[in-house]
């Protein structure tokens, strides 16, 4: 039996192959009698699962050895917090709107630091990412907030700022929480990264974190011991009990990225590839549509969440109902902006992106 | 092929009915084409989940409908920032120590409020809770924190405190990580309950919050907006992505206390009296031993977490290693006060308890 093909924006699709492992290990991990649910997080079995997810994910973005990684319980929402506790020493902090997330998290850091808008599309509906050369930079920022992938408005930043040259000593700090996994990320313009895990990773409730060494110790002394990053940090992630069952579910997805082919290409370098080309070929098609449009800025798209709409809105219950009788599920746009959204993270896969248009194309001649 | 009898102090045992749902179902959940992983958690399917789980919760453990019942990420120690950042309102609050959880609690409110040590157990190695007409209670607290089951230390609460009777104004709140579910709860004495999910209800990453309405809406400022009561209880638990996976299993968890019985009760009425003969049972037991001690004061003793200690400390090793080959695992006490401690949560049958008394037996007599 074929599953339909889900584009949720997350929690999202997984691979198949994840969730039959999980199933298959679900009362006994590797003969140890236990599943892994009900294993003690400081047990020899679940830090060698836990060790095992770190060294694939560090493998897998190549993080350099001065940056620690963290898997915290919580998410996004959370960490909007959780960052400015543990990096604005309480001084100022830098932000780039350039959708939802990254005005929430704006807001969310209002609480405990002075922040400085460097620039917003907000204005334009949040159709594109302000170029580099238009932010207006503090002089006195500890670090810049950028949301590297909106999930709702479909914008992603395709090349990161280089902030030193750019004559600023603040540290970037990125919220790659859906596009996390999904291409490489160049470290050396990056203090401080984090996703949460429903997208790319795994199931909700996990967040990881990448940090720069020298960064870490300087928390508020208002900032939840459960969500110091030098507590967690000494810990080995053990401060307190890890999200264990959502770590190893990430782990099993870190383990189907590496094995991922793509033209003579593996594990990030294939996966990369693909997701180009899912966002190329919908895109394409979205284009030279007469029913459907996109309205981000060409340069700015995300290849993971495709946001469009119906020129006529009058038809999108009926483009919904359709959907699912062709086994595309969770079409449907956020209810912030309305229209529908195509999410095609890594576990989507090209055939997907293939039926999904061979869909918007019969429904569109139907109503020409 | 039996499992072996897990006695770990969590994440801990599950029932074993419900990963076998839960691994039928991961890659389709009732026919929609979608594990519970990857669905959103604003869509119909998992919003089903979500209410029935919050709808069995209430009624098992009959919570009156003036009280909101919060699912949320994180475990005990956040909450131990996120209870006073809710609910001090920056005033005092009183603290009565009986172990490791509550003066862990007691440290990080500290972080936010005055704290008044109404008592404490700590010079006496925690062994027994202190009465509660001992404790020095403040004039002007908002709120009493209690662990009423300290899971490293074995010490529960069987009788809840009425703080009114005692002339406070202040509210019950109670830390019920590690025995929620195991037996009723006299909800007149309490404004305030919290458990992490990782010993009697789910995976770790999942808290459930259950607060008298009238306390909700009066966090500080700097309380982050993703554990702020409120923001949560107005959302429904939606405000940001719950952790959908680890409710899910909570959900059938719940269907599954519901379903037991022993001796003509049903559901929480039948797992109390499971638990207080389980318990029975082994401290029995325990008491008549030679080579076998329990230091906790009978009348406070857990029903949940029994720690225990070998006269001759030198034959833990032996003690363990035999265990394992017995198919009882994780036995070894906690690092912070050495020995040996059987969890027997909600999870753990009587057949359980048969099993590691058999070899209690066995290797005392082996060594006498």
């Amino acid at each position: 039996m074929t599953r339909p093909f889900n584009f949720s924006a997350g929690p999202a699709i997984m691979p198949e192959e994840v969730l039959r492992t999980a199933a298959a290990e679900m009362l006994d991990w590797h003969g140890s009698g236990m599943g892994v649910m009900e294993m003690s997080h400081r047990g020899s079995e679940f830090i060698s699962i836990y060790e095992n997810a770190e060294k694939d994910f560090r493998d897998l973005l190549s993080v350099p050895k001065e940056f620690k990684v963290l898997f915290l319980q919580g998410g996004g929402i959370g960490e909007n917090a959780i960052v400015p506790l543990n990096l604005s020493r309480g001084g100022e902090v830098d932000f780039v709107l350039s959708g939802s997330w990254s005005k929430k998290s704006y807001k969310e850091a209002a609480k405990y630091t002075k922040t400085n808008l460097a620039a917003s599309s907000e204005q334009e509906g949040f159709t594109y990412l302000p170029a580099a050369s238009t932010w207006q930079l503090s002089n006195s920022a500890s670090y810049l907030h950028l949301c590297t992938n909106e999930t709702i408005h479909g914008v992603e930043c395709h090349r990161l700022p280089d902030l030193k040259s750019m004559g600023s000593k603040s540290e970037l700090v990125i919220d790659f929480s859906s596009h996390v996994l999904s291409r490489k990320v160049d470290w050396t313009k990056v203090g401080c990264a984090f996703a949460g895990a429903q997208k790319n990773i795994g199931p909700a409730g996990l967040t990881i974190v990448v940090v720069r060494e020298d960064l870490i110790g300087q928390a508020l002394d208002i900032c939840p011991s459960a969500f110091n990053y030098k507590l967690i940090s000494d810990a080995d992630s053990m401060y307190n009990t890890p999200p264990t069952y959502a770590i190893y579910i990430a782990g099993l997805t870190l383990q189907w990225l590496k094995k991922q082919e793509e033209q003579g290409l593996k594990g990030l370098d294939a996966i990369e590839l693909r997701n180009k080309t899912k966002a190329d070929l919908l895109y394409k098609y979205l284009d030279q549509s007469e029913l459907y449009t996109n309205k981000v800025n060409p340069g700015d798209r995300s290849r993971m969440n495709i946001p469009f709409y119906l020129k006529d809105e009058a038809l999108n219950a009926a483009f919904l109902s359709g959907a699912k009788d062709h086994g595309l599920l969770q079409l449907k746009g956020h209810k912030s902006v309305g229209g529908m959204r195509a999410s095609i993270y890594n576990a989507m896969s090209i055939k997907g992106v293939h039926n999904l248009i061979e869909y918007l194309k019969e429904f569109e001649k139907s109503r020409s």
